[in-house]
């Protein structure tokens, strides 16, 4: 039987797996909200209350009753009654009754019968004697000239204006970032259910690979593979749990297997590099369950060999030995599984745009995944001033081996789309981040 | 005194603040290079040992001398003599005289006499009974028909082509991904020397301002913004320290900020809401050390009433109190001063594309950084196949509020530059992940 009979496109065959992998949610843990950076969120959140939770002035300046500025303009202002100041923090001991105002300060609580506020430059105390005194009487000829009318609502926050009573506010599969955090303790919700980080196995196999501790002799390598996979999948979610170097022998590396996967929530496997030690992954990750492998063979480049598999409705991953194919494929494939397996919501990737130096070929059909340094562009003589003054050029990576300082090297991937022959010089291209 | 006597763009202002802050270098510490994901290296990795060590194949095929194939080709074929099979992991035990090649596989070391390799489809074993043996003697007539000339080197990768011995393979300040912890896996560096975090103080202000722990009275609100500032510090790779919750008197806050800021790296204290709590601020910030404030106020919209200061070297940034303006204005200043304080080197911010689709004003002059939604268009009916074929929108989310949620319902934010005039609907702008 040929290697690859047919080579499906990456984002077919990602649709492909992922829709085999069982569809059982993540199981979730309570979390203090302080320590959820990054975490998935489990479940809506509910807010137990409105915000603000009470009418709040978004200036400096005077609580007012809107109707009672009708008409006030520069030339023909408005007077009215200062009665008091809002303290901070605290409801005003007192009301607005017709024609009066108080001093309020950003985030004040309006005083009952206040419909408005009216800003500190569109006004002027007159004759106060040595101004009002905080959330007290003030001397009682104060008066206020108003310049300019305000709307009813005008320069404050009505209650549940940003959120009501009972909204969801944060989505279950929300990623949990500074704001979200910032966002549960205003609504004071301490602890918040989240996914449980899915536990992915890790096994490297190849007669030739080695621990990194170790000093290879003539012939070996160290194990490349299993950690840059770990941090990978650590900074995708999950936790990574590592099986060790397994020799290319069948049954050894069935044994490993079928442990790791009862152990596991998913299974990746970096083949030994020659195709018979590829071909021995695909016979172990149709052992491993039902149906097996359900795509062989990929129509890009790095990442040909590429073997996905389902077993028994949890995702195994063959990838190829060659450590950058291995981590190309990874954040083609071993990211968004896991994405999934936490219920994450899909959110697009973003890119750096940058200007490519030279023409790059690619066979048409196949996708291709580069990687790239960024470099400014040296047009200008004087330093750019701004980030965003500063052209970037996206310069590939070359070397045939394929190894893995290629990426260290690189800032990020290109994609050439399969249908694309290549892409010239100059062209605008995304390079993704690694 | 006005309040904003000079208002600097973000960009200027950022330049002028790091510029302040001490240059002494980040304190280092050891650690396994299997726990050193997103850490900043200290110093460069310089490579102990050159990759690959040993001449190896790229490709399953059989070792050749590229003399002996030169002029070979479908039509006039040359033929060797098949010598042995080239065990993976090990230096095989013969070498190749004129005239003989030996199978191997992805990885193997080439033997003594090879040059280069063939691939397994350029050729075909003739005369075999029974196959070559690993590593051992094949039978003595075994010839390999070879259908194609190949160079020397070809299909190899020669000793030191991905790195050489004494090499800086890593940078100082370069961010430790997947790929490099696989890279310093496969040269056994298993302890690298990588930044300190630096502690970041945090103080809130605001005699409005309770624990999240708390239930408000009318007129409080929960503490907001040490919790999105802590949750951004701890991302941007700093460790966060909260002083908590300081009421807005002067005395009380230059004792909480001068014990934060001597314990500290830098500090972040974010101003009540009032324009006498944000002089409060700048008052405090001028105690604190020499000069004091070097930017007061700066010309973008969320975030007028910033402070920027330098006390003796370190950075203090006096933030607004509204949770959006202080979290946006996190991001413009905290993000790239961690950065700094890490010794990181730095890389364009990765954004995602898509369409505006309203048009946004904005003051000439002036900076606006606009919470977005991203949605998918739905200009097709059918479900998009790829995630490239997506066309992004991007919403804006308004509100006047300016409150949490308007941040929790963003993806990200859109940059206004301040030398234009806003933006019309369908210009197809970056927006910058939260």
């Amino acid at each position: 039987m040929p290697e690859f009979l047919t080579l499906l496109p990456p984002d077919d065959a990602r649709i492909k797996f992922l829709a085999g992998v069982s569809a059982r949610p993540a199981a979730a843990e309570a979390v203090d909200f302080r320590s959820a950076l990054g975490r998935v969120l489990a479940a809506d959140i509910i807010a137990p209350i409105a915000l603000p939770e009470f009418p709040r002035s978004s200036v400096d300046g005077y609580a007012v009753r809107a109707a009672d500025t009708f008409g006030a303009s520069e030339s023909v202002p408005a007077y009215l009654t200062l009665v008091g100041e809002v303290p901070m923090g605290r409801r005003p001991s007192f009301g607005l009754a017709d024609g009066e105002c108080a001093l309020i300060h950003t985030g004040g609580m309006l005083p009952e019968g206040a419909t408005a506020a009216l800003m500190l430059e569109h006004s002027e105390a007159v004759n106060v004697t040595g101004g009002p005194k905080e959330d007290g009487p003030v001397p009682s000829r104060a008066q206020v000239e108003v310049r300019r009318a305000v709307a009813d609502g005008e320069n404050a926050i009505a209650v549940g204006e940003d959120i009501r009573q009972g909204e969801t506010v944060i989505a279950k599969g929300a990623v949990l970032g500074p704001a979200e955090i910032g966002a549960l303790a205003a609504i004071g919700v301490l602890s918040v259910p989240v996914a449980m980080p899915p536990v992915i196995g890790l096994i490297s196999t190849g007669d030739e690979v080695i621990e990194p501790s170790q000093i290879p002799a003539s012939g070996q390598v160290r194990d490349v593979n299993t950690y840059s996979l770990c941090a990978l999948v650590r900074r995708a979610g999950g936790i990574p749990k590592s099986y060790g170097i397994i020799r290319d022998q069948l049954s050894a590396l069935k044994t490993a297997a079928t442990t790791a996967l009862a152990q596991c929530d998913a299974l990746l496997l970096t083949a030994g590099s020659s195709a018979s030690a590829r071909d021995l992954t695909a016979e172990v990750v149709n052992a491993l369950g039902h149906p097996g492998v359900v795509v062989h063979g990929l129509s890009t480049r790095p990442g040909k060999p590429t073997i996905l598999g389902i077993c028994d409705g949890k995702a195994v991953i063959g990838l190829p030995g060659n450590p950058v194919s291995a981590l190309v494929n990874g954040y083609l494939f071993v990211v968004p599984l896991i994405r999934q397996l936490l219920g994450a919501l899909a959110l697009p990737r973003p890119a750096i745009r940058a200007r490519l130096t030279v023409n790059l070929p690619s066979a048409a059909g196949r996708e291709d995944w580069w990687p790239v340094r960024l470099l400014a562009a040296s047009a200008s003589s004087s330093p750019p001033r701004r980030e965003s003054d500063v052209e970037l050029l996206a310069e590939p990576v070359f070397g045939k081996s394929n190894l893995i300082f290629s990426l260290v090297r690189a800032d990020g991937l290109l994609r050439i789309e399969p249908d694309a022959t290549g892409l010239p010089a100059g062209e605008l291209v995304d390079v993704f981040p690694l």
